[in-house]
C-alpha cells in the first residue's frame, strides 16, 4: 500500500512533467493527481520536487527505452524498426491529442541552463538511448565509427518531430523524420558494405 | 524612451523563454533584468505575461529566421548553406555554456497542450521557418513535393540537436545531426535530377 502511494506520486510526476513541463507542474498539482497526501511526499521523496523528478526522468526515460527496443525487435529488421518507432510516435501523438511526446525532452530543456543535477539526469538517459540504439546499428551492419553518429541524428529527428508536431498539431514531421530517419540508415548500411 | 522600455522588456523576456521556460520565467526576473518598473508591463502589454509570451515568441523567431536567412544568403550553395547553419548553432552552444539555443523550443514544449494561444504562436513561428525553407530547396533543385518534407526534418534535426546537445554538453549531436542535413539534401537533389 505504502509502495502504491510512492508509484502513484512517481506516475503523476512523470505524466505532469511530460505535458506541463518541470516548472510548470506543481506538488499540489502532483498529490491532488496521485490522490496522495502532502506527507507522504516527503516520506518517500525527502529531497521534495527536485528527488521527485530526477526519479521521474529516469524511470521514464528507462520505461521509454524499454518500449522501443520492444518496437526494434518485434521488426524484421532495423529499417523497419525505426519506421514502425516513428509511425508508433505519430499514432500516439495523434490519439493523445499531440500531448503525449518524449517523457523528458520538455523538462531536458528547462532544466539545461538552471539545475545541474537534473540537467545530468536527462544526459543520462539520452546516452543510455543513444548507446542502445548505436548498439542495434552495428548488429545491421553499420560501421562502428557511424553507428554513433547515426543513432544520435536518429533520435535528434524523433526529438524535432515531437516539437514541430506538438506545436503544429498535425503527424507530418513525424512522418518526414521517420522517412529521413530510414534513408539515412539505409544509407549508412550501404556505405558499410561497399 | 517609453519604447526603450518597451523593446528591454521584449529583449529580457526572449532571453529568460529561451533559457529557462515560460513558467520558469518570472514577472519580477524579467522586470529586473529590463530594469523597468511593474506599471510599465502592464502598460505596454495590458495582457500580462501571456501577451508578452506571444510577442516574445514571434518577434524572437522572426529575428531567429532572418540571422539564419543571412547565413543562407552567405553561403555558396543550399548544402554550405546547411552546413553553416549548423556549424554556427555549434559555436554558439559552445560559446554561452549551452545556453543559447532555439529561442523558442522549451516554450513550444510547454505550451503545446497547456495555452492555446502561445501554442498558435509557436506554430506561426516554425510555419514560417518550413516556408522559408521549403522556398531554398525548391531554388536548389528539389521536387516541390519533397522540398516541404526536407524542409521539415532539416528543421527536426536541428530542433532535436538542440535538446541533445544542450543535454548532453557537448557539440556532438549538432554536428551529426548537421552531416545527417547535408546527406538527406544532397540525396533530395540528385533524386530530382536523375
Amino acid at each position: 500500500m505504502a509502495t502504491d502511494t510512492r508509484e502513484r506520486i512517481l506516475d503523476a510526476s512523470r505524466g505532469l512533467f511530460q505535458r506541463r513541463g518541470y516548472a510548470g507542474t506543481g506538488i499540489k498539482q502532483i498529490l491532488a493527481e496521485a490522490d496522495a497526501a502532502f506527507a507522504s511526499l516527503y516520506h518517500f521523496f525527502p529531497g521534495g520536487k527536485d528527488q521527485l523528478a530526477a526519479e521521474a526522468i529516469h524511470t521514464s526515460g528507462a520505461m521509454y527505452q524499454q518500449l522501443v527496443e520492444g518496437v526494434f525487435d518485434a521488426a524484421p529488421g532495423l529499417l523497419a524498426g525505426i519506421g514502425a518507432c516513428f509511425a508508433g510516435a505519430a499514432e500516439t501523438l495523434r490519439a493523445t491529442g499531440y500531448a503525449d511526446a518524449c517523457p523528458i525532452a520538455t523538462v531536458a530543456l528547462e532544466v539545461a541552463s538552471t539545475d545541474e543535477a537534473l540537467r545530468q539526469a536527462t544526459a543520462d538517459v539520452f546516452a543510455s538511448w543513444i548507446n542502445a540504439l548505436t548498439e542495434r546499428m552495428v548488429s545491421a551492419g553499420v560501421d562502428e565509427a557511424a553507428a554513433t553518429d547515426l543513432a544520435i541524428s536518429t533520435i535528434a529527428l524523433l526529438e524535432g518531430a515531437f516539437v514541430l508536431s506538438r506545436a503544429l498539431r498535425s503527424t507530418e514531421p513525424m512522418t518526414d523524420s521517420g522517412k529521413t530517419a530510414i534513408e539515412a540508415a539505409r544509407a549508412a548500411i550501404k556505405r558499410a558494405h561497399s
